[in-house]
């Protein structure tokens, strides 16, 4: 293998001659042996983040030029470099070359191996692209010029909340897959009667549509939920440098470069009008995965409710959509393995919330040094839910089947039934009834037709779903 | 000690004659010897909520007889009986007869046992005040009266909204005072200029004014969240009795409990539109905890920083006010306790955040058996951070000193000063002050001094903290 | 109110002339304004450790007169305080003065204020048993005669290890209980056939006892994990002064006072072989409760299993007493409390296990701030698995029903009995048997003499439980 | 592409023709949208384990054959297929063809999917090694041969342990690596004075060889903890088939197979004298972690002591290897990198912790649908701890550099260097030289020169490190 020699101010390395990669990352690769995959995400929009900044480089250099101030710039970046930059930050942006990025996902630093692994890449991969060697460092140098006006402490984060953003909109759209799958069930099932259970034990008369729109309730609030993110997310501290204070950077630089991230993204980042506490401070990321985390919460508790209804030790109420073969031995089991899948990743985003509040918290004076871990759990959680979300639509709700005849009759021969006809019918005869029904394991009707306490007619008025379902009696339906 | 006797459907008990609780919070007591201490605000609470409920009952039987509709109600409780109940409720909800409350902070059933004492306290303390015995159940029954309406699983978990909204409200109040009196510090120190860290290493220039505006932001976002809580935290399920079908309750009821709720408190709780969704799913709770730990976060962060510069082994960069002694053995020796009481405070926080968000997920079908687990972590977070903000307002801020004078000396010795020259003075020149003052261990007016780099009044112009301070350089300054 | 005053180097306060409290206490209650009750478990244990120090402190003296070095010790304590200091201790030892200490368990310092409240009860009760005031310290003083030789640092994690090593104690005796209970089930349903269900499906026979037999071997663990955290619990760092080096103490007192703790507990406490280590390093802690969390697994876990089992969703395959009445609604309805009680305090414990490690990661050179908060959680999770053991034991397991004859025809109507004997009969004749009880809902026998595969009397004796439960199956059994 | 069908009783899929993975892995691969790889380590561990059961088959065979009943075995796997199956899962446990395990880390099942993936590999690899296209499933079936006599509930959890095992040989020795290093660094600054710090603040004196010794003894402790898991991880449930009761198992493959995995492996696992409690109960996963979380806690320690000591905020007290550029803006800059990782690696830690208990918990009956997230924890917490220890004892260990002289004087100049000469020269004299130090901001030496307190060179003697070190004082010593 041919090398090239790099050098920093710690010696010298050899690298691979053709490598994009450069010295920084070789260290800190052997710095942090850890196998953990970088999220794919975040390199993608370090490229975006970085092509806002040449783009601001340009801008600026043409209003010097415009404003006679250029004299300054006898080290500006030549256009056709400059040119370069942009169209590789935009291949970076779309994932190519990211065999190169050879940093794993848990390092310390606040990000520094990040951005200098990517910087190293726009160095090597601009030179190429202008007909130089990789490493011909005084050409085009991964910090004089790749990162020129910019720091890992302000486009690292920055980067996070572009990959964070762009992830967030796809599982909002999907949050709204699931809700819809349930409203299909919900309005289909609407006067499925069913035993409403607390504690597992049986209570009161409810139906499937009321269940499941429990879910669809709570899944509309996770999709607000997510509607509101996007605010907490949107502040970045671009043009910030190391601690928020622009040290070494223009001031058109710092006031034009949130613009351009705004263009190419077509989102609206804004600049924080405070740079340092949005250097310093982590607490929106708590914020945001907090929130996500209610959502974690209400797809576990949905999941676990149709695992259990649907399992044979609860009779197979439901029924759910079978996925792939669940024993080698028993011929024809089939296991719920969505819900499966959906409770596992419901506990991987709790454990994600706690190491990012735990970190967040570690954060000192001007900078969190655990900005790449904290990101990693985010992108980490945000996809997981993104799965989930997946597999709940498309493989658990759009073949739910629930046999409704034989739950409204098992219905009818639960004691729990003559609890909605308690203040109808008054507390003697629903007791009495409840007792028949106990001792002979009959239901209601036989039970009626036993004791003679109400007409037939108006019993099997009575226990129709729309008088069952009713919020409340009236005393006006008292039966006397 | 004379006793009467208390029977339920599982068989009789003794209870002492005067005890103003029953069979049930006694059967309780037994079912769960835990010792940890119920919170008291939730007990209040949910003598409010009862009154709320006595009202109603009231208004309407009141309304029943103007619609000639009395008749149905041989049964109703006597006009004297509810006005008694209602003054009863009424003391529950200023604490009265706490030491009747018998039940521990960790139980099973939903709130079965919380309501049950309570029902078992408001009957008992109804018949005294009405001249009867405690225990003469046939006068005022626990569940037949006290409970009339309610269900345990609508009055417990509203109660629990109660007890939040109004600890919420005093949070809020003194997490403005905590931003308030970092303000005070910030804008008396806006220009003393200290070393920035990143990762504890000296970075670039910047002030005690930026770093406590960093604090002062995260409040403001802190204060906001709180505000946001109370939406969450504001629909309600009352009324909705077992499961939320409201199974039992008069129409009317359901329609104006939570009117006289409102009156009662002066905020404006709302009846959840899907009330089986309000008592199956506890993701608000979640939510809102979730947003409380950012605040947690954000008040670890500054006591670390604070701690980390008033310590001896920072060299005391700020003082913060003596507290308490600190050891026997060295006298003088003053430690940190008040940020060592935030930080735990914090901590415990983030793990009652994960006991809320595991436990909610562990909902199922109708109904979540774990609230009472969940309310008490989240009074207890409430609580400790209206306490950590008092400690903090109280007992550190407000007696922060900081000798901005050494601080500034600090900064023109090291080299770091030197950055935020760089892009004004050139390359060279700030790397040979640098230089200069890292090897005669200098200030950087020494430095200058003995290079002739700078006319010396232009450095004195340039270290000024309005101009080291300014957010980005402008290329009309640069310095040939 | 009469009052007394009392100063440090902070200031004066005015004290009730009474109280055994004094400004140290006062000062600490005032800067953690937080309400969690300290436990009175470790309080006790600072009266033992306090009585081991003034022991040795008096054999101390009385080796010294031997060795005539007596001479040194004008400002010795007279021997009458010393014993009425032992007196007292012993009474703190006892739970008395409880209410004077005032102290929350939340609180900055790493104990220094348990241990100063304790000093100031110590020293004004022992001022009053010899017949002066309170408050008076220059004839007894809280620092100079109650702490004598002793610090925070050695006292108060010393007091937490004998409160633990107690709580272990009843911990480990009542886990033995609780398998006790669960071996009594396993040993009566042995050949209580069952449906074993894999990710809640049916999958192959199994037993009761088996089932029971998975919580006994996993509680028999338990058993033997408890007996295992003594070792690590009782190396104490009492002597070790500040930081461990003893500074200040007399070597006497460091080396002797290790033994009289041994001799008070009649426990195998040992002097840490490096008392700086054992002074700056909580992981003994970390370890300990770790270890307990798998406990809490285990019987969060098995009070699940039962829950679901004994619910109606499930069918009620077994039953569980009842406790107490679950509803005001739904009559007779009892609700699975204890294993709910049980789910709250695993999930309590999962919690505090977090909190100890996170924060005993958080010491800092030569100490851990942070002990009075882990301590408390420490203390928590053992009286929590103390109550879930009583409730199991006493309230669960010991009226546990089954009703193994339904269970066992369950089984027989199950196709997933087949599976056992696959082997036996082989494939084809297994699957035929399977698809005959799907299809027409009928038992294995019905099956069978529809299709007349096997000898009756054969499959009789195959579906025994001692067959059917035989570990493995052995080509000589096999069917042709 | 060309492809070949495949079919299992929910259908029919197209298969690329030549691939190696089968139908259960593709429907897996789409039920479970994630992206998070699959350790490689546990991979590997399954194909030993696989190896295992058909080294046992074949031994099986041969004892049948010699006890003459062969005849049942008309459908016996015919020894050069069992021969090549061998060797197949040898090349598997090599890690050839991990790049057709196509099933990610977070999955549903209790590890159906990865069992059948490594089903599919080696009966397709098998295939293809004796001539035969993949996808012929009529010679040798995934199910039928390649999972002969298996289950997915015993390979999986014991190919787990497997893999643990191997990784805590590795972390054993690594965190002896880190110990060693330490100790080396105690022994050569055993001398080396230092001040002593309690809650960040000047205490009392110390040394850096007391400060390392710390660490070393926590170390030990960990080396100790690791040797322990082994013993609660060698137990295997391999042979109990779906849950433990070895159905459709023969009961020589039973009593034979782990014999083979000991042989194989070279440790001494055993099979679980309850083989439905190790399948159900996954607490020695759950206590093995929580081991290693100490471990964690103990290095986090170390790590935030060392950034701290390292850092330019706290003087630079120490000075650590500089591993890699840390600023484009500050030339020279060095971040405390290699203790941010560790940091970030405790966290992580941290958070698999409360993933493997929370995820254990969750059992229900029979077995713990988990085993996958939990496993993914378990291994990902090892290879971290084991990275942490290699950048720790390689990193930053091996060169720190400590300037005991500097440290020695700051104690010198510190009055609390005066708590060590209380005891032998009396608190008058202590008070007076430490209240020099402190108005004057000199040495203890010029101010007993100043006082003439004591005789200067005896003096020089009390404050050698000998005597400033040595634990408590004797009243011999002390000065008149």
């Amino acid at each position: 293998m041919t090398t090239r020699t790099e050098t920093d101010y710690l010696g010298s390395l050899q690298i691979p001659a053709d490598a994009l990669y450069g010295i920084h990352s070789v260290r800190a690769k052997d710095n942090f042996p850890d196998t953990t995959q970088f999220h794919v995400e975040w390199y993608q929009a370090m490229g975006l983040v970085k092509q806002a900044c040449y783009l601001t480089y340009a801008e600026m250099v043409k209003a010097l030029q415009e404003e006679n101030l250029y004299h300054y710039s006898k080290g500006f970046i030549p256009p056709n470099v400059v040119n370069a930059l942009i169209a590789v930050a935009g291949e970076v942006h779309e994932g190519k070359y990211f065999d190169s990025f050879i940093v794993p996902a848990i390092q310390g630093g606040a990000g520094t191996s990040i951005n200098m692994n990517v910087n190293e890449i726009i160095a090597n991969a601009t030179l190429i692209r202008l007909g130089h060697n990789p490493g011909n460092y005084t050409v085009i140098d991964p910090i004089e010029q790749a990162n020129v006006y910019q720091s890992t402490n302000d486009t690292v984060p920055t980067a996070l909340r572009v990959a964070v953003v762009r992830l967030l909109t796809l599982l909002e759209e999907l949050i709204n897959n699931t809700r819809q799958a349930v409203e299909t069930i919900e309005k289909s099932h609407r006067n499925s009667l069913r035993i409403g259970y607390t504690q597992l034990q049986a209570a009161v008369p409810s139906s499937y549509g009321q269940l499941f729109s429990t879910y669809s309730e709570a899944l509309s609030r996770d999709w607000w939920r997510v509607s509101k993110c996007f605010e907490r997310i949107k502040v970045v501290n671009l043009g910030g440098g190391a601690i928020g204070t622009a040290v070494g950077t223009p001031r058109f630089f710092v006031m034009e470069v949130v613009k351009h991230l705004q263009q190419l993204t077509g989102f609206p980042f804004t600049r924080s009008e405070n740079l340092n506490d949005a250097t310093a401070n982590l607490d929106s990321f708590v914020e945001v995965h907090a929130i996500l985390k209610a959502h974690a919460v209400n797809i576990e508790k949905m999941a676990s409710d149709i695992r259990l209804l649907a399992s044979d030790i609860a009779g197979n109420a439901i029924s759910i959509p079978k996925r792939q073969v669940g024993s080698s031995i028993m011929p024809g089991k089939v296991n719920p393995v969505i819900p499966e899948f959906v409770v596992s990743i419901a506990h991987r985003v709790y454990t994600n919330d706690m190491l990012i509040s735990n970190l967040a918290g570690q954060g000192a004076l001007d900078l969190n040094a655990y900005l790449p871990t904290i990101g990693h759990a985010m992108i980490d959680s945000i996809k997981l839910l993104i799965a989930a979300n997946q597999a709940l639509a498309s493989h658990l709700l759009n073949g739910i089947e629930i046999d409704s005849e034989k739950s409204a009759q098992l219905l009818m021969f639960n004691p729990s039934i003559t609890t909605a006809l308690l203040p109808i019918i008054g507390f003697n005869r629903a007791a009495m009834l409840a007792q028949e029904m106990r001792l002979k394991k009959i239901d209601i009707f036989s039970a009626n037709q036993n004791l003679k306490l109400i007409p037939e007619e108006k019993l099997v008025e009575l226990v129709k779903p729309n008088n069952l379902l009713k919020l409340g009696f009236s005393f006006r339906e008292v039966i006397d």
